[in-house]
């Protein structure tokens, strides 16, 4: 294993570690229990679970891996805050795409070449790319493992 | 910058904005605040500020740095829940340690030479390295800035 492959596992794992924490909280709810806040006036289980859905479908874009899956979540669970929109989808609805995206995603990345995951993401030009190369598609897939841990702390919450 | 660098840049941009993320929370909350649960009957933000100081003392020791500087804490924010034991160290002393451990922290981090980073850390044996080269001091700090964001997710929920 180089040096190049150690890296890519270390974020991969931490992306497929941080996603089966999510998981296991995700299975062990009902959707009655999804639809409670975190903590009293903050945002609920399935905005949640509908915001880690759009982020991560936005890395499609970001890897330029194709468009979205799901570009009309945007809308709900990116531009407004949670309790602004009255119909959002369904938990049941909501749970398929996440069953359904994890799966896309994971076929996605496991067909990468190592060299891939360190070209530039797309929303930075050649140009700070070449200043900045650390601006690499393995950074999208770390910066969005944080995030998902950061709302994983938040959602494992709705278990009392 | 080669990849080495790149690739260091990228964990420790993490580690510095989860860092920079809680403090910003931190800060803005009395020590009132402080005392509150993140939810209701969940760890209280006093209890998650000790326990995030004790996990980041430990990478003293994984990371073969020296000694732990408050082996005290252990007791109190790793190994019993909250409000489990009734002296705990008030929040105006954990302020005061965490911010001297962010220093001394960064201090040594930025004296670390790049490949030190994929230098095995102290929980590993020799033999499991040669085989597993992730589990490596760079790892340790990935993990822990994840296990950050986790916490810093429930932390920011004190300020309502």
């Amino acid at each position: 294993m180089n040096l190049n492959q150690t890296i890519i596992k270390m974020v991969l794992d931490r992306w497929y570690g941080n996603l089966k924490s999510f998981d296991a909280v995700l299975h062990s709810i009902t959707d009655e229990q999804l639809e409670r806040e975190v903590s009293p006036g903050k945002n609920r289980g399935v905005y949640l679970l509908g915001h880690l859905i759009a982020v991560h479908d936005d890395m499609l874009r970001l890897l330029n891996l194709g468009n979205k899956e799901y570009p009309g979540l945007d809308k709900i669970f990116l531009e407004a805050p949670d309790k602004s929109i009255p119909q959002i989808p369904s938990a049941t609805e909501l749970r398929k795409y996440w069953v359904k995206q994890g799966e896309m995603l994971s076929q996605k990345f496991e067909s990468f070449q190592p060299d891939h995951w360190f070209e530039k993401h797309t929303a930075v030009s050649i140009e700070d790319f070449n200043k900045e190369p650390h601006r690499n598609k393995l950074n999208i897939l770390l910066t969005r493992s944080t995030h998902l841990a950061y709302h994983t702390g938040q959602f494992i919450l709705l278990k009392y």
